[in-house]
This record gives C-alpha cells, structure tokens and sequence, in this order.
C-alpha cells in the first residue's frame, strides 16, 4: 500500500500522558499518521489539543460519536482508518463498540473495559465483525520478552515449573489522588476505573506477560490485596499465589505503594532445563540460567537470538531502545496487518494482542476481587 | 580473658560442607580454637578427619557423647567451652541437650530440631539454664543486612507496608538425591530433615531475615509447596502469601528447583517512608529508595551508615566480605558474649540468633506444612 | 506556528541504518515531516527509497543539487525547510554548503565533513549565514547527561579532576569489510571517512561527550592509535592520555575490535566534591558519588533532577527511553529553535551541537593523528 | 605434615589493617597459627599488641631482629616456620633479608622494597636461598582472576589484542594525610612509601594483575602523574598508556582521588575470539563476550570453569567470597608448597606471586616515575 494508515484517537487532549504515548508510538515506524481527533468532550478543548499536534480545525471533534459518524462521511482517501481510545476505563467499551458497528478498526488501551461483562460483548462482537481489534499491552513489545517467548516456544526451557512475576510502582504511596494528580484521581475511583485499581492499572500487565511468555494459562488463584492509602475503596496493592494450567505454580505482586519503585515490571520462569528472567527497567538484558552453561544475557539484536525477537528491533545491538519502541512495535504488527487487509492480503500469525487477551485480563481482575473478598480462597479462571 | 575459646565440633568430618564452613567462621576472627570433635559416629572417620585439622587423636571422639562426657573430665583450663553442632537435622536435639545438662554452651546449626516439640522442648531447658544457646542463622551477620535493620528499627523506612522475600536454589532441579549427593540424600529424606524439605532447608533462612530485619512477626501465612521432583516426599519449592502482626502483606517464595539459581536470598521492605532491597549474591549493597530523594546505595564501611552496620565490618569500604565473614560475626558476637560470661560480665544485647529464633523457625515450617495440607488455607504462627 | 516542519533527506535509501535513525529520530515528537528526499545519486532507486516511504515520486530526487534546486522553487508553504545530511563523511560538506547557500537550514551527522579545512570553511560559512546548522551528536539528548552535565555546571561536583571516557565496540574484530557490510566499507576506506576510523566514527562522540559534560576542553593529548584487523588503513583502536584546560587529567579509550562490545560509550568524571558514571548501554541510570553521602542513582524524571534533565524526557520515571529518543532530543531542540525563528521569535539558550562542536571533533581527529605519528607525542588542540 | 604452619609477623600491631588482614587471611584455611611477632619497635606495644592475639608475653619482640635470633634458638617444634612482613614499605627489605639469611622463609606485603635496588638485591638473595618468598599480591586469589587466566592460557580468548586496567579509589580526595590518618601518613611520605604513591601502593596491584591473568608483559609505559592534593610529593594518581610485548596497547588508570570509589580494581581484556571483564568490588562475577555467543557470566564454583579456578573456592556456588578468602588463597598456596618443601616433596607449579614479581612491580614503578618527568614519554621496562 502507498500510503500511511489514518488514525483518529479517542481522548488524550493536551497534558494527557497516555495519549501522548500512542501518539508518539504509532508514529515512530512512519506507517500511521494522526488525521483526527476527539480529544476531549469539551469542543472547545478538543480543537485546542488539536491544534497543539498541527491538526486542522474541522477534524477535531467534540465527541467520539460525531468524530465517528462525520469521518464516515468523508471520501475513502481521506477519512480515518481506525481510531485509538486513550481514554479512562469506563470510557473504552461505549467507543470501541460505536466504532466497530460504523465500520472502523479499533485499538484501545487496556484493561479492555470497565466490567468483565463488556469485555464479553465486546467478543461477541468482534467474532461476527470483519474489524480488526488490537489491546496496547505494550510490554510484550520487548525485544527480549520476545526472545524470552520463543524460548519457551521452542522448548529451551523444558516444561515450565515455577514463576515469579512482580509490577512494583510506588506513585500512589501518599495520598496523591487528593492533589490535581489527574492519574490518581481516576484509578483511584471505582466508576472510572472499575473494580481493580492497581489490579487493573498494572496487575492485568503482569498478567498478560505471564500468559505471553510461557503459553500457558493461570488456571487459579488467591489473591490478598491491599488498600494501604487511607480512605481507598480500591486496592494499591496486591499479592497473590498462581496455578498455572500446566502445574507450574508462582507468586505474582504488584503495587503502586511500593515507595520508591518506578515502573518495575519483572518475571522469572523456571523451567526443567533453563530459566529466564527480565525486567522492564532494564529491558535490553534477558538473563538466562542453564543447567550446564554459565548464565547468558541475551541483548536486543545480539548474539544467537530467534527470528522473533531479531525482527521487532530498528537499530543495532547496543543502541537501547525502550518503553516507547515496545509501545511502537504493537502498533507497527497493527498496522502491518491493517495494511494486509486493507490491500486484500492476509497475515501469517498477527503479533498484538487482542480481545481475547481483553477477555482473560478482566476475568483476572475478577477473580482476583472474588478472592479477596473470600480471605485470599482460591478461584478459578475460566 | 586471654585466651581464644575452646570449640568442640560435633559432625562436620572430612568433606562435610557445613563442618567446613563452621570451622572457617569461627577461626577467622581469632576468637575461637577447634580442640576436639566427634566428627563422626564411626571412630576411626572421626579420628582420621581429626588428623586433617591437625587434633590430637586423643581428642577425637566416636560420639558426642563421649567427647562431652571426656572432656567435661579434663582440667578447666583445657577442656572446650563450648560444642558446634553441625549435623543433619536429625541429630541437632540429642547433642544439644546433652551438652546443655553436662554444662557445655552451644551453637548449633538451623533449623533447630527435627520436630517442633524437640524445639519447644530445647526452649525449656534454655529457661532454666545458665549456659548459652546460638543458632547459625548466618545470613543476618552480613553489615547489609545490620544496616537494614538498623534503617527500620530507627523509624527510617516508617511503617513497613509490604514485603518480598524469596530464597533461590536450583540445585535440586534434577534428581541429585539419587546420585552420591550426601548433601541432597539427607534433605529430601524426612527422617533426617523433618517435615520440611526447601521449606526448612532455606525457607527458615527467609523466615528468620524476614523477622530479623524488620523486627515484625509473621502473623499468618498461606503456603503453596511443591514437590517437583519425582517422588520426593518433602518439599523442594513453596509461594506464600505471608500478613506480618502490624498489617504489612507479602509473599515469600523458597525453591531448590528453580533452575541455575546459586544461593538466591533477597529482600525488598517498603515502608511509608522508605524502602530496602538487598540481595545475599551480592550482599556488599544496599539499595534503598525515599519519598524525595534518589535512590541510595549503601556498601560496609561507606558513608552514613549505623553504628550496628559498622561495627561488623573487619576492613575497608570496597574490599567485598563474603557468607564466611557473615557466618564469622555470628560466632564472634557468640564469643564476645561467651567470653564476657566466662569472665563474670554482662553485655547490653548480644546479637545473634538464640532458641527463640528456632522456636520461630520450627512453627513456621509446622504452620506452612499445615497450610499446604488444606490447599493453602491461612494459618497462624502464635 | 501552526504546522509540522519540513525535511528533505540526503542519503538514507532504503537499507541505510543512520538515515532509518534520523527519520525514527525526526518523527517521534510530531514536529517535522520528511516531505522530500534525495536518498540515492542513483534517481531511480531514490524514487523507490521515497515510495517505501510513501513519499510522491515528484518530490524524490536524483542528486542533492537537484532537490535544492527544485524545492527552492516550490510554493513557500509546500518546500522543505531544511535537509538532513545522512551521507558518509566525504558527502557532507558539499552537500551542507550548498543548502546553506540556497536558503536552507542544515541537520547533519557527524563527523561534520571529511578535513578539518572542510569545516573551517563551514564555520566561516556559517558566520555570515543567518541559517541553523545542527549536528547529530545524539548522545547528549539523553536525559542523565543532561543531569551530569547540570550537576557539573551547578558546581556539585566541584573542581573537576580525573576524567575516564571510552567508546567501545566489536563489530570490526574481523575483517567485515570484505563481506558485503556497507557500514564497515566505507568506515574503513580514508577517502570516504577520512583520516580518522574509528576516531571519526566514535572517538568524536567520546570527545563531544566529555566536553559537553565537563564544559572544559581537551586542551591536549597524546594518541596511541591500533589497526588491528589486517591490511586497514585507517584506526580501529584508539587510546589516548587527555590533559583537560583547567588542569584535569585522563584516558580516553576507543575501540572498534573491542570484541563482544556493542556500542558501550561511558564516561566517569571525578571532581573535588562528588563523581558521575554513566554508561550509554544502560542509559537511564547516572550513578553519583559523594563525599559525604552514600552513592546516589538518578534516574530520567526521577526524584532531585534539574529542570534542564526534566525537561527532555517524554514518559513518567521508570519507563525507559533508548536512543532513538536521545536523538529525537537533538531534533526536538533544533526544531524548536527553528520553530522560533521562523516565527521571528528568538530563544534563550538552543541545546543542540552546532558547528563549533563540529570543528573541536574534526581538531580532535587532527591532533590524534598527528600525535599518533609521532609515537603518541603530545599535542595541543586549539 | 600433621601440624599447622607456625608464623611470626613483622609489624602488625593493634590497630593496624594491613596486619589484621594477614592475620585473618593466614587464619582461614586452619593450616597456619600465629606464634610469635614483632608488632612494634616499641617492646611495651608489641606486647600489648600480642596480648590481644592471646600471645605469650615471651614471643613477643621489640623488634624484628630480636624475634629472629630468638626464635632461631628455640627448638625446632615450636619456632615459628616464616615471618609475615606487613610493615611500611621502607620496612620491607631489611627484614626480609634478615630473615631470609636466618633460614626462615617469608611472606611480605607488596610493593616489595622501598627501592628497585633493594628489590634487586633481594631477587639475588633469592637466586641462591632455598627458602620460599611469597609477596601478597592478593587480588590474583579471587577464583573469577583464576578463571580468567585459565581462558587466555587455553587460549579461549585468542590473541590479546586490547586491555583496559583500573584501580580507582578516593580516600586521598582531601589531605587526610594532615588528620591522625596512619595509613595517608605513611603513604604520602617518600621516606617510607618510596617514589610511587599511589603508583607503589595500588597502581603495582593493576600491573601485577594484567601480567598475571594475560600472561603477557608491559613493554613500555607512558605515564602522566598527577599530584591532586596539595602539597604532595608523590602522585595520587596516574592515566597510563601501556604497550604489551605481543603488540596489544591498552590503557591504565589509577587514583586515590577518584571521589566516592571505594576499592574499584578492574580489568577488560579483549582478544580476537573472546574477552573477558571483572571488578574486584563485585567478584564473583566474570563477564565473557564472544563473537557468536551471548555474553557469558562465570561465577564461582558455577558451571563451566577451569579446575584452576574450581580449585581455589571453599563454598558452594553462590556464596560468595570475598577479599580476605581471595587474600587467603595466596597464604593457603604459600603453606601449600612450604609444608611441602619442610616434607622434603615438591610441587608442580605453585601458585603465588614472588620475588621476581615484585621486581616487576619495581620497574613498573621506576619507569612510571621516569616517564613521568619526561612529559609522559614513552620507557620500557626490562
């Protein structure tokens, strides 16, 4: 195709951080161009942010149902291709579904919905539609984490036994949802964010890259959260013990009360013949344990990596790259796809994550709220 | 006094990894002479492992209780002060309390006794005892580790949230125990081990850092244990959910199957104000993170550390001590308190691992077992 | 101003690593569009490079003459507003003089030209010129050199004394020149690199980077320079003693045969008060020393950093930002300054290397040399 | 032999470090007890001093002379079997040749001789004793330096073509030497430290150790003191280019005003098939890089080593040692041939440095000092 693909993007006006972050990840690979936006229910305020990004005037929108039903109404060359929603939980389902039903694709940031029963409307809509739907768990875009993966794939590892995966943030330590910290204010309150708060926020991220790495499943789990900040209805906090479907078993924490801790996202697996562990702070070092050879860190287009991991790069081994490149590789495996099906072709194996994984991080939060409310008893995720 | 004190070993024969180590430790300060030993259960062993430290044969017993009942006979300015158990887990209890009623003061290697009622039991004769009891729980002699307590116990860190501490092995990975492994033939065999495998093995060690530092108690824990390797009856992997008796919630995760980890001890504690991490790998740092200050890295004898950090260190800031200068503050904080009594003195607070300290562990390792037994049920350590 | 900037690119075809990074680089912010481009001498495959790119064919050129020639006559709000100079070293003056003598503002690599006379022409240009010229030492984009150089300027670090810097890498170990590796073709052929190898290539960034950091120049030096792999002609190894202008003193070390090195660029600066180290590998770490203090870690957008650190980073603490970012920074900076001027406003202090820092590298290259040829004789840079 | 080696230390007294550590290290292995010293030319404090070793009065000597003529004249199993020097370098050589010429053998600290001449003189005695000489180069001990020599003598590495030596630390950052400091004292003043300051005290460290792990020789030297602090005499620092004689060029860096460094000994050597990193502040790891394999980290007693390296560890992996074990090592090989010598056997290759070692660190000294004067012109060493 001759041409870059056209993206509206639902939320993130000016000051907003995730948007910003689709924004600047979608254009990294210069296959997507931002054509349109409803970046704020205030007219006024979305045509500001607007113009902020050099957009004309008549294509910012004061609402996602107006930007959807005009865009419709431009000519096929014109009009935007997909849009993406950077809003606030309760803000993805309504968007998402008015998009599809007019015919356009979607990405969304995740946890997919508010409620897990969204999710499931939402897969049942996607199963009759010819869109294509993509949830920004940015983390897999890792070069490492994909070389982790296909590890596992190709059985270096052995059969899993034991995992360890941690998100630790310690931004929610003081009670910073009581200033004009914006990012506090919503996913500290249960009707914009749900009923997880760092379970929903980061523990769904943990989640996802357990799943992703190993293949498996988390066929269980007992879960004691923790509302450490005073007056929270949701938790800051949480640990629990997983069950995987393959009889590997694990802890998994996360926090957002972890003073000190930045963005510490973190795994380890251990298998019957190696083990790999990563961090997200550190994310060009994968470091691999053997039963007879010394430890190895692997390193982003470096020495004796697989394909897939080789081919989610941009620059040679040494040259870091980082959240944002990861964030940029979900979109550029969406786009390639996008652009596959926009030309009539179809795609070997897409790599981003979709509805399903939308599906199984809300039946994660829910089954970890069950938990909890039941003294940390096991509940199964099915 | 002058002169060294007088140490008699029981177990630890030639090849013994353990028996190594204690005698290492206790020479490095000078404070300590081996005199004698029953090495062995068999004579002629013990005789022979006698000669390769250069004893007398005369001081070379075929049991401990015929070194403890021949020496007590020897003139006082000969006769050892005190006996180091160094056995498996089996025979920590009979010597001790034979010792302790022929009036031999002890240090005994962890986890305290076989069984539960044998620490309980040991606890009582400590009651009325004038002789001294030290537990090798090692890993809190390291200046890190000092400095991490010392942070807490003055009100740095503020009130302690949450915890994560785990105790890395892998070297039970494979079934080791079914070679000439005496090492692993003894602890994965309940006779001689006890209820527990990993979990008394190393998950005491965590259990005891866990408490040691933050001066808090495990009030409850949920244990999901693992066993494995193929037909192992004892544990060689456990994940628990632990709640500490001031409200902090955590994990602990032990295993001697996680594939190429080493000796794998680490910690993280955060608390309202600030946060500790430290790992025994690398035990020279101690990470901490603040509210509003950047992340600090303390390292022996550096800048701005405790006086109870400091006083444990034997050189400079930069030349690395290692387990075996850890192990020795044990016994020289023993010998210090050992020698003052032996002169007719008191001392403030002697600072190292005592019955109590065992008691602790015993009940952790009863309560986790329990805990497995009904699928991770929460139960209490009182 | 109300729209995106305007850049043509010379060099960078389809295959080429740098020109890939500068329009990664140029994209990520959202304030310039590569609208035209002459990215082959060969006008056929500059076609194509350019509808990879989803460029129009019209605006794709044979010859940089040819693109400045042309787009000087397109309408003011069509034509590009400057070029980015993406060729080997012996491309980029000719192509720099005539932009810059048709009107039009100049980004390029570096080093700045293939002699030093080139770039003291180019400087002499530039004085009289009213145009901006930027060149892509993108190493200080990142954020913690901000920092170091901030912690340096606010005298934190007080006077400063010992400097250790080095660039090392491993990709020419073997002769890779001889297999199809364009990059390593040209770096080791002097009538496309010049007199300098790996000085040019990586000793120039060493060079910019203390310099930058310190604020002091290299005042003289001593060169012992290595061609190692066989029949090169020019450097691939470079050690050098460095005297500093106000008395401080140093190594410097390059290296392209430094085997199993990736692009490890690092640099530590010791001062009377306090110390920096910081590694380009593992970037969003600067590690500080104290006299008084225990060792600190910053972080991008982390706790304590100066406004002039805050400033360039784009994501919360804990989410890494890489290379690409660092040179976005670069670009950020230039596009903001020529933003400004375009809209004939003027800015305080532009934060970006300029032809000045240009010719200290190429004076740099020179005297390392010449002291090279005479047995690592002392030589003044001036 | 069925007895411990029997010491006597030249200097040492309470309150010293270097002497403790020879204690200490001595002391580990249990194969050699202190017997006697001559810790002070003031008898008074030597017997102080001796008193708090638990001492008899009578082995304790006023001075290294009466300790020598004394012991000699007690029977055979109980002199002492050597004497440890740990005095001030001025202190070095009268001793050692004093006891040398009484028939004991000897352990000295390094460098070894006030003077080259001394140093010399000495090597002659040495051509014609059959005592043994031992100079405690102690960071050869570490098992990771071990290994590393064991790489580049089976030739894992290949040709040495690159190397890059540290030894940073900070201590003399101000004039400590103007407190009650012993140790500044001494080593800034050139009656007793020699013509080297930090070049005798730390800098023969970094040439002892690239000599020994690459098995090669520094050729020639150019070398730039620095003198920091003010007033002083002798450097406090030095940057270093080195030649080695197989054609390799590399750089030296060392200082005692490098703020903040603790004791931060490292290395890097590259060659044309491997390299290898290590820092003696984090020794228990040994980075490899290679060209097509991950980055390999060996650590001790882990997988894949060389028994050379094997050999010298006393734990399991994973409990790591530190500077005094690795300090030990050199005792434990000096008692290792000496028991060996006193049974009339012999050793294949023993495994410590020597006399004509510390001659080599003499004439490294020599010849810094020289190039030094002359503009950091280049000098061989010889």
């Amino acid at each position: 195709m001759s041409r870059k693909l056209r993206m509206g993007m639902i939320g993130g006006g000016t000051g907003s951080f995730i948007g910003d972050v689709h924004r600047k990840a979608a254009s990294i690979d210069g296959l997507i161009e931002l054509v349109c936006g409803a970046f704020s229910s205030n007219a006024e305020k979305s045509i500001q942010s607007g113009k902020n990004l050099f957009l004309p005037e008549d294509r910012c929108y004061g609402s996602y149902e107006e930007m959807i039903l005009k865009e419709k109404e431009l000519p096929e060359d014109v009009r935007m291709d997909f849009v993406a929603i950077v809003t606030p939980n309760h803000m993805h389902f309504p968007p998402a579904k008015f998009a599809l039903e007019h015919g356009f694709h979607v990405v969304c940031d995740k946890p997919i919905t508010l409620t897990l029963d969204e999710a499931i409307e939402l897969q049942k809509i996607m199963e009759t539609s010819d869109r294509l739907f993509a949830l920004t768990h940015n983390y897999i875009g890792y070069p490492m984490v994909k070389q982790a993966k296909a590890l596992v794939d190709n059985g270096d590892l052995g059969k899993i036994r034991k995992i360890q995966v941690q998100y630790l943030q310690g931004w929610l330590s003081t009670l910073v949802e009581k200033t004009d910290n914006k990012q506090a204010s919503w996913r500290t309150d249960p009707t914009r964010s749900g009923i997880g708060g760092a379970l929903g926020d980061i523990g769904t991220h943990a989640e996802n890259l357990v799943e992703y790495i190993t293949g498996l499943q988390i066929e269980e789990l007992a879960a004691d959260l923790g509302r450490f900040g005073e007056g929270r209805t949701l938790d800051d906090d949480g640990n629990l013990l997983i069950r995987m479907n393959n009889g590997a078993k694990g802890t998994m924490s996360f926090s957002q009360i972890a003073l000190g801790e930045e963005n510490n996202l973190g795994i380890k697996v251990y298998g019957e013949k190696g083990s790999i562990e990563w961090y997200q702070e550190n994310p060009n070092e994968l470091i691999t344990r053997w039963l007879d050879k010394p430890k190895q860190i692997y390193t982003p287009n470096g020495n004796s990596l697989y394909p897939e991991s080789l081919s989610v790069t941009r620059i040679p081994a040494g040259h870091p790259e980082g959240y944002l490149e990861a964030f940029a590789t979900v979109y550029k495996n969406f786009a390639t796809h996008l652009t596959a099906v926009l030309e009539g072709k179809t795609i070997a194996k897409p790599d981003y994550p979709t509805v399903a994984d939308g599906v199984r991080g809300m039946k994660f939060i829910y089954a970890s709220v069950e938990s909890d409310k039941n003294n940390a008893a096991w509940v199964k995720i099915n």
